[in-house]
């Protein structure tokens, strides 16, 4: 049977920096058109890709994180949405459409098929499934409800608010009845998040010479809920305007690592004084909970109460430069790469 | 009538770093032999004098704390048992001995009488109402058991752990079925841990190199809770040694400014990793578990479970030097001032 040909994202080595397109490259490969039989497994076509921040953590030779570094040499993995082309597994048929772990390329071989679910859904756009409905959107839903503990009236701030976490996180406080503050790297993120996803107020931080007043301008009387999806200096700023009993959700230093922040946390004495609770959580820990999130955010999405941004670039070649893109915040909103339209 | 002459303990001028002798100054000075009638106050007789290390914040000009600063000129405030002498509060008489917030001097006019409680305890050595079950002692259960979160068979590290607080901490988290390890600056507290206060480890680091590999040899699965009361290179090297869903209670760091730790705060992106929770917290937040604290360490004290150190220093005059010295580390145990034994 002839094999098709599948154009590949392959991972080349580790890097202890931001990712760079160079990073990556792209190869074509073949593969066989169906699950071998007795495999269980099944062949997807991949139609949409994520493009995550948390990615980085993988591309680093470090074996003691939740999830394990990208192979050198191989193909990329991460969140897809695809359609099941063949399948040897008795619960997935061809036409299928699947959203779970999946590599950078054309066509993938499913052997965990576990990690994948079927999406039954035909009124929501596609790649939301990586976005609002997979992965950064149940980030935003389990760090909001089950870590900052929110109370209507609350002050919150969400550092890279307009990203593919930080959008959501402002609009479910917004909907929980907070006020709602969003730092983003751009005038026209800036724009986004006041205009379109309902910030109360937003500001470009890079615009800002001393973070700390910017902080004290939108929070005068402090901040109940830091959303933190940047760490560094932003993190520093907002421990010196937490109000008292206030709480951090760690959620982006995980990109981050010991070498490229020289300078450290300086306030964290703030903690003790004023008694913040500030926890790291992945949204993992809280699957129990999806199905609850599905049924609320896609409620929301129906009636018009959420909105999502994306940011999607077209074709498997435009992969390298996205994923690269994400760590000097070129993408605006959630980065997608289009793989195939169907 | 004539005037009581009264020492005193000066509070000279706020400063930006570790207290020293030369901060404080004896003077002598007098006071009525009675407490104003009309004024619902009472004079006390001060018998001990507690030095802790939260009171540095008080030495700086910073107004923004949970306690105002000290005033310049005046006398030093903090926790103290005392008799009373005479008492315009008819809650109160001549011959009651009270803990609570008085001056550093050897009589009192107290204003503030709320401020105080009787003792009634008169199996329990007096000056342990400002230690063991005082301010203390009562951080040490609230942080162990309300920010910890323990279980039994988890794994403990504590710092400064033969300090006021530590020492407590260490014998409460073996009480509760916990493996514990203690750090501490000299290896005669390093004893004191392992031979009289019952931990199961303990270390010297200021003999160690490399505190991540001190941690890893007495963790090497890992710590689940560490009782953080330094703050600094220990953090750093404990948030590289916690286990997944490990908690760190913040309790000492208030005596920290940022200027005095120029290097900052590195591996805080273990907090998403680990999922750690970390939480500042004052003893104040919880009074409310005043009395059960009580119940249960008094119980613990006297079936002989509870063992409590103290460093007591003689006299009113050594009052300065007894308070710098908590930042050197010379104290062993609860550092205490005796000023009149009744």
């Amino acid at each position: 049977m002839a094999k098709l040909e599948n154009k590949q994202v392959i991972f080349k080595n580790f890097i202890d920096r931001a990712p760079q397109e160079t990073d990556l490259e792209l190869k074509v490969s073949d593969i066989g058109p169906r699950a071998p039989s007795g495999s269980g497994a099944f062949l997807v076509k991949n139609l949409y890709l994520s493009c995550d921040p948390y990615m980085r953590g993988r591309m680093r030779d470090f074996h003691g994180s939740y999830i394990p570094p990208f192979v050198p040499g191989q193909v990329v993995e991460g969140f897809g949405v695809s359609k099941v082309v063949h399948s040897d597994d008795p619960n997935f048929k061809p036409g299928d459409l699947v959203s779970g772990l999946t590599g950078w390329e054309e066509y993938s071989l499913i052997k965990k098929t576990e990690r994948l679910r079927k999406i039954q859904l035909d009124d929501i756009p596609l790649s939301y499934h990586v976005g609002l409905l997979g992965m950064p959107g149940f980030t935003a839903y389990a760090g909001f409800y089950e870590v900052c503990s929110p109370s209507r009236g609350e002050h919150v701030f969400v550092s890279a608010a307009s990203g593919a976490v930080g959008q959501l996180v402002g609009q479910l406080a917004k909907l929980h009845g907070c006020y709602v503050v969003g730092s983003a790297g751009s005038n026209q993120k800036v724009d986004l998040l006041k205009n379109k996803l309902g910030f109360d107020e937003a500001f470009n931080y890079k615009e800002e010479q001393d973070l700390n007043a910017a902080l004290k301008r939108y929070f005068p009387q402090g901040i109940d809920i830091y959303f933190d999806n940047v760490g560094a200096e932003m993190l520093d700023a907002a421990l010196l305007n937490m109000k008292i009993h206030g709480r951090i959700a760690v959620c982006g230093m995980v990109s981050q690592h010991s070498l490229s922040d020289p300078k450290g946390i300086h306030n964290l004495f703030n903690l003790v004084m004023m008694r913040i609770r500030m926890q790291g959580f992945l949204q993992s820990d809280y699957l129990h909970l999806y199905p609850r999130f599905l049924e609320h955010v896609i409620g929301y999405y129906r009636q018009g109460k959420i909105v999502y941004v994306e940011d999607v670039s077209e074709g498997l070649a435009s992969a390298p430069a996205a994923l690269a893109g994400l760590f000097s915040g070129k993408n605006v909103g959630k980065q997608v790469i289009c793989v195939a339209h169907e």
